[in-house]
């Protein structure tokens, strides 16, 4: 992961909490020199920025078992400068971990997500063990540690494991678990060349396949790739569409394709945010690596 | 909602647990008199239903805020049997709550996906709060009242407040929340007139913005309707599509789509499962209600 330096770097960084996080360790390897705020819930983190009282924030947006974060999405809509600038992804290794001398392990401890993420490794080897949730991942361990749980494990990453003296039973347990996460801040990237840019959607026209076969078209007779696509109910009978394209804002086809869509939605130009921009930022193609 | 009559039943349930939360009440409402197991995770629910110690399994396909369930997705692709046979809605209504005499409120429990539903009314009226995620609503409930916490809130439906004597300090935190359930089983539904059919595509085909327009085509040329779209990746360079289009995988004009789409995505019928159909069941217009 490349260390994203600023100019001013004794600002403070928000970031989803609570510490001893994976979403911890994406904002210290990435801003190494800064103050680190824990902050809970996300929308926090984005609140924060907005408000000046944090210059950049890291956030979770997707896994690749858990989906998109629609908590990040929702919040980023609602602010009016706060944008993603950057996107980065950090390789979720899950531990199997528990006392030295257990038991039979009847319950295991963690975070929901990470026990929805190793839900296929829980099925297949504790079929009869009790899935409990806590705060966190790092939480779950102190709690076998600090009670003596000795028919307890935990899901937690390794240094958890270390940190309250439990042996690893198993390492990485759900393969492939990777989660992305952006950098947002106020301030805009210039394009790079290689860039993508994250747009949201919310047609006024209720005419959905039409709407979605459109943006495709706008989009593919310009040669510009969809990274990602997404539909979901606005809770008043409508929907947003989320679509990741290759390309910066800037860009003269990505600009034109943005036109014309916005013109097709809304011809009058009557409405806001039928189309909105929620970044653009540099590919790092982290589904690749 | 409608109560869900088949002939035999006396058979085992197998929903989402634990006890006392919205997915225990939505298989209550649809089976009023068979017997109900709880499990956890999700995938035991699924594999419960598939391995036969349930005849239907009652788990979250999808929530306004927190999106998509991937866990019900991703157990659904591995079954070779069980399928989507039913979905409905239940709207979810959460409350604040706390001891009666309560305190400043500092803290706020409530299970994550709860916490993360109600990050808009957390960050408007308790911006200073520290959140707290727990195993259910139900226990975030429990735990206040057991420990006597005078500067904690919790949110969980109402009977869980009545339940452990906690004053309603505000209902329905989080407006126009519903969450869609679905029922899985083995046995398959006949065209009702009126159905939907969740399929996951998965091609071999690199050139996503190509393989997503083609599918659009092939179903906006028969004038079926889309529900639902969404791409993730599949961990290993590929995508998954999930879409949800209007009527019965027994359709004619359905079965010629899928015919046609299969045909595009696999000309030799060389792989599997490129293109899997995860249930047709009756469309219950979930986002309108």
């Amino acid at each position: 992961m490349v260390v994203f330096s600023y100019e001013n770097i004794s600002n403070k960084v928000a970031y989803l909490g609570p510490e001893k996080t994976f979403t911890q360790s994406a904002a210290k390897k990435l801003f190494p020199f800064n103050e680190l705020v824990a902050l809970q819930p996300i929308r926090k983190v984005v609140l924060a920025v907005e408000e000046d009282s944090a210059k950049y924030g890291v956030v979770p947006l997707e896994n690749f078992y858990n989906g998109e974060v629609r908590e990040t999405l929702d919040s980023l809509i609602d602010m009016k400068y706060t944008k993603i600038i950057k996107e980065t992804s950090l390789s979720i290794v899950h531990c199997l971990g528990a006392l030295r001398g257990h038991g039979t392990i009847e319950q295991i401890l963690s975070k929901d997500q990470a026990l929805e993420q190793c839900s296929r490794y829980i099925c297949n080897y504790f079929p009869n063990a009790q899935t409990i949730s806590l705060n966190s991942t790092a939480q779950a361990a102190e709690e076998i540690y600090i009670k003596k749980l000795k028919n307890a494990a935990v899901i937690a990453n390794k240094s958890a494991l270390e940190k309250y003296g439990l042996d690893l039973i198993e390492e990485d347990i759900c393969p492939n678990n990777k989660t992305r996460f952006v950098i947002i801040g106020k301030s805009r990237n210039s394009p790079s060349g290689n860039d993508k840019t994250l747009l949201v959607i919310h047609p006024i026209i209720k005419d959905k396949p039409g709407v979605l076969e459109k943006c495709l078209g706008v989009f593919s007779k310009r040669e510009i790739n969809l990274e990602y696509i997404q539909s979901r109910p606005d809770g008043k009978d409508g929907y947003y569409f989320y679509v990741e394209i290759d390309g910066h804002e800037e860009d003269e086809k990505v600009k034109d394709s943005i036109f014309e869509l916005k013109t097709f939605l809304d011809p009058e130009f009557n409405y806001e945010n039928t189309l909105k921009i929620l970044g653009s930022y540099e590919n790092t193609y982290w589904k690749k690596n």
